[in-house]
């Protein structure tokens, strides 16, 4: 047999074939520099600490940390010990701390000063943790009676581990929960070799393309879906690396390309739009950026413009999902499709892109047939490959309904929940969620596009549109706007502004407007609330047509 | 679980994403040209033919053909139809042939109709194949009575096939033999799982570094290990992709580089000496490539600079084998290790580079410890990883000695019979086969270094060092020399002009002149023959020291 697919080959390269190259660390107590070399020697001391701990191969190892090189230590003592690294965000609530921990049944944490004080308070509803890592110096003072070490002393210990146990390709190698707006987080497994496919796919010049000479900063957290599989691809590429560190601000992460060099970073819109709000006021030499990867929404089209007029970087819009592993798709124009033509060239990369090597779809209409790729046809995406959890941990409910079988000698396909539209070129865009699209006489109306136009308007501030039940068409939108602090608008007035954009039946049945829109905890609008906040609707406008009737 | 490592996705990617991107191909009849939704078409309808013929998942089907559109479907639909694609060098001599296709009892032939005359003369003696498909329009005239059916004929009567049955990862693909230079050839086979894997490696950016805009020829054949990849990596990049057809000349793949913007090619050293001769003499215009990966064999520096400075082209020397799948390192400068300078730029592009993502090395002296990685010390370089096979077909005694048991967790490592230098900054570079390497007296001379320095004397053509061996030093190194025709050498002048380069205890113990040196079938110095022919060498020099003693 061959070599199993493994985290092993990551750590041997980085270490063996680039033992000079750095790893860069914005830490509480300022930058931390160090090689590759020093990283191995680091990891192969945590390894050794972890088993003096009672970490033994099949546990589980929680982390709850910022993006530094100590957690990205723990993404590789913890799996080649043959655990299971699970990262848990510690921006969540309590309660979901809490839930995620004890679902997960996780045996030790590794944890950031930051997540102390939230374990301290949960401490006595924790239920299988025998033992929390502080990854500093020393351990701080604590309320509770927590099995707390630091992180630095035991690898100060510790005699790096010489080998590896054996490995093998379908040991489970890491764990991350979905950010479940709906219901409780889902927990999903990916193993070693699905660490190791998504890993080499995210390398590829068709995703995200990680060369040696690149400069790699992730700012997307390395507790969000393995900080989208930057610390093991980069590793692998043998680049440099350069972690953020503990809530970094604008001035920091522009501190961190200017001093690094950095020449590729990746994290949501909102990072990058501060960035640039920052930039305007202070300045800022981005000269070495090549590319931004945003995801978990779009940037602005102004947005994109900006960096790449003002600051030469190419803005690249990446789709993923906690169960793809991060990464299943990303956008810049492929041959042909823009030819240097600058608008055709923001169109492709506004999109989600270009479906990432190794990954199947289809996109599927209500009948569960597949919709036309024209760039206007909507359905659900469906997504199936190596990287694609075939499964929820513990959840056998949502394991029947959020995959559908495949007719043709295949695994099922995973239900993504994001509605899409696919044009000529084969670029996927993110329309709208499957929870949220409203489906009015079988055809389906989105609520991101309704909301994106609302929100243009110069008089609003804040728009969502939701679904509301109906009984001739099923669901009719049902608008929720915000007006601008001191500006007055009224319901004709939206409603003549969305005409000149819409069908007449895409036109909310109502518009309301609020003070104030509730939100999740992530900062999204809170639909599921204001659904429930409508059982009686009262629908005064009966649209001319409601779909394909 | 998640999806299985299998060519499925190869398939989708190019025929769904790519559907207008060009498969072209130089064939008897002259220039092929359709896209990747034709190429899904034919592949689907000779998946759907092999079927007819009685083809089953399991099955070996093996192929005799040059680089063509056909050959590449033959790639595509035999491993998707669940059979296995064994490939098979047309060049290679009858008994040859012969041997490899009882001893992996293909089932069926696909073949081009020059192997068509190859297997009329051995028809008598091959065993199992039932069926023979002849790539092209109709069937030609045999002597034999062979199951001939033509190709095009085949597809044009198929219904293309609907899905594809069920894969495993782990069925078998493909198969390739070793080209033999030492006893008979040796069967490897490489499942689903190995292709994807390395298919995925060849991509990244630290191997071949394959994008979507990249026009690819490869003019390795099809019919050596896989065509180093190219056919499935190039596929999965959505890449256009250039066959050169039948025994190609310069004269061809300067047109083909022209006329379709050929941006990546590769294939061994002496194609492209004849290509830069022929460029010499009628001209040509390379502005479209940028890089010719080599391997087999080293590129002469001067070939390398030529290319560089009089066509803007970088030449790239590759190291694998068929049990590596082919690729296993690229040679070109990393970070800091070149820093503009031209000729150290070339020393790393003349090695054979560093080791591909997903690979682990080993490079170990006679005592089986590590040698030091300081660009001097020799030792023979042992590989693993997911695309390194872990056993010969059929062959229990090789598969006890050409692999070595790690000590470390993983898998075993496979003897390259390669003799390797390693540099400081991890580039591997051969300097001998295991096999010709001269033990003297505990250390190893390198008889391609001594060659080398031979054949680069104004009044020598060609030189073989080979070991004889010695009753006090165990091995000490003979040449034998065949000078330029109308120039006159002697024994002194040789060793006075090797002295000049070489500690004396690497000088040769005799210089033997010769008309001709013996050659293998596929051109090589024939050190076998040679060695037999020495059965009592008469070693006239005593060298001053013979190694470490």
């Amino acid at each position: 047999m061959s070599e199993e697919l493994t985290l092993r080959p990551f750590f041997w390269r980085a270490t063996r074939l680039f033992p000079e190259t750095e790893v860069v660390s914005r830490t509480h107590d300022g930058i931390d520099r160090y090689t590759y070399t020093d990283f191995g020697d680091r990891v192969q001391r945590l390894a050794a600490a972890l088993a003096d701990l009672g970490v033994e191969p099949g546990d589980r190892v929680g982390t709850l940390g910022w993006n530094t090189h100590r957690h990205l230590e723990a993404y590789y003592a913890v799996p080649l010990s043959g655990a299971q690294l699970h990262t848990v965000n510690l921006l969540l609530q309590d309660d979901n701390v809490e839930y995620i921990i004890n679902d997960a049944a996780d045996d030790v944490l590794i944890v950031d000063r930051d997540a102390v004080a939230i374990l301290d308070r949960l401490w006595d509803r924790i239920e299988g943790v025998r033992e929390i890592v502080v990854m500093d110096d020393a351990v701080p003072e604590t309320e509770a009676d927590l099995p707390l070490s630091a992180f630095e002393e035991l690898i100060a210990d510790a005699d790096p581990m010489a080998s590896w146990p054996p490995l093998s390709e379908d040991d489970l190698a890491g764990m991350c929960y979905t950010s479940g707006t709906t219901g409780k987080p889902k927990g999903v497994e990916y193993t070693h070799k699905m660490l190791y496919a998504h890993a080499m796919m995210v390398m590829t010049p068709a995703a995200l393309n990680i060369a040696e000479d690149d400069v790699v900063m992730p700012v997307v957290p390395m507790f969000h879906v393995n900080s989208w599989e930057f610390p093991y691809a980069v590793t692998m590429a043998g680049a440099k690396q350069v972690y953020p560190g503990p809530s970094p601000d604008p001035a920091d992460l522009v501190d961190l390309i200017e001093s690094e060099d950095v020449t590729l970073t990746a994290g949501v819109p909102t990072v990058w739009i501060d960035v640039l709000d920052y930039l305007d006021e202070h300045g800022g030499d981005l000269s070495s950026l090549e590319r931004i990867v945003v995801g978990g929404s779009a940037a602005p089209r102004e947005v994109m413009r900006r960096y790449e007029d003002e600051h030469d970087v190419a803005i690249e819009h990446a789709w993923g999902m906690t169960e793809t592993m991060s990464i299943g798709s990303v956008s810049r124009p492929t041959s042909g499709t823009a030819d240097g033509d600058r608008e055709a060239d923001l169109d492709k990369r506004a999109k989600q892109g270009v479906l990432s090597p190794g990954l199947e779809m289809r996109v599927v209409g209500d009948d569960g047939e597949s919709i036309a790729w024209d760039g206007e046809a909507f359905g659900e995406l469906l997504v199936r490959g190596p990287s694609v959890v075939g499964e929820y941990y513990n959840r056998p409910e949502a394991n029947e309904t959020d995959f559908v079988a495949a007719d043709d000698g295949g695994a099922r396909w995973l239900r993504t929940g994001d509605i899409v539209t696919v044009d000529e070129d084969g670029y996927i865009e993110v329309v709208d969620r499957a929870k949220d699209v409203i489906k009015s006489g079988g055809e389906w109306i989105s609520s991101i596009e309704l909301e994106n136009a609302l929100m243009a308007h110069d008089d609003i501030a804040e728009a969502v549109v939701i679904a509301a039940p109906h009984e001739r068409w099923q669901e009719r939108p049902l608008a929720f706007v915000v007006p601008k602090a001191g500006r007055e608008i009224d319901v004709e007035t939206v409603r003549t502004f969305l005409e000149a954009e819409f069908p007449r039946w895409w036109l909310p049945d109502d518009i309301r407007f609020r003070e104030e829109i509730p939100k999740t905890a992530t900062g999204k609008f809170d639909k599921k609330t204001l659904r429930e906040s409508i059982e009686e609707p009262d629908l005064p406008y009966a649209p001319g047509e409601g779909g394909d009737e």
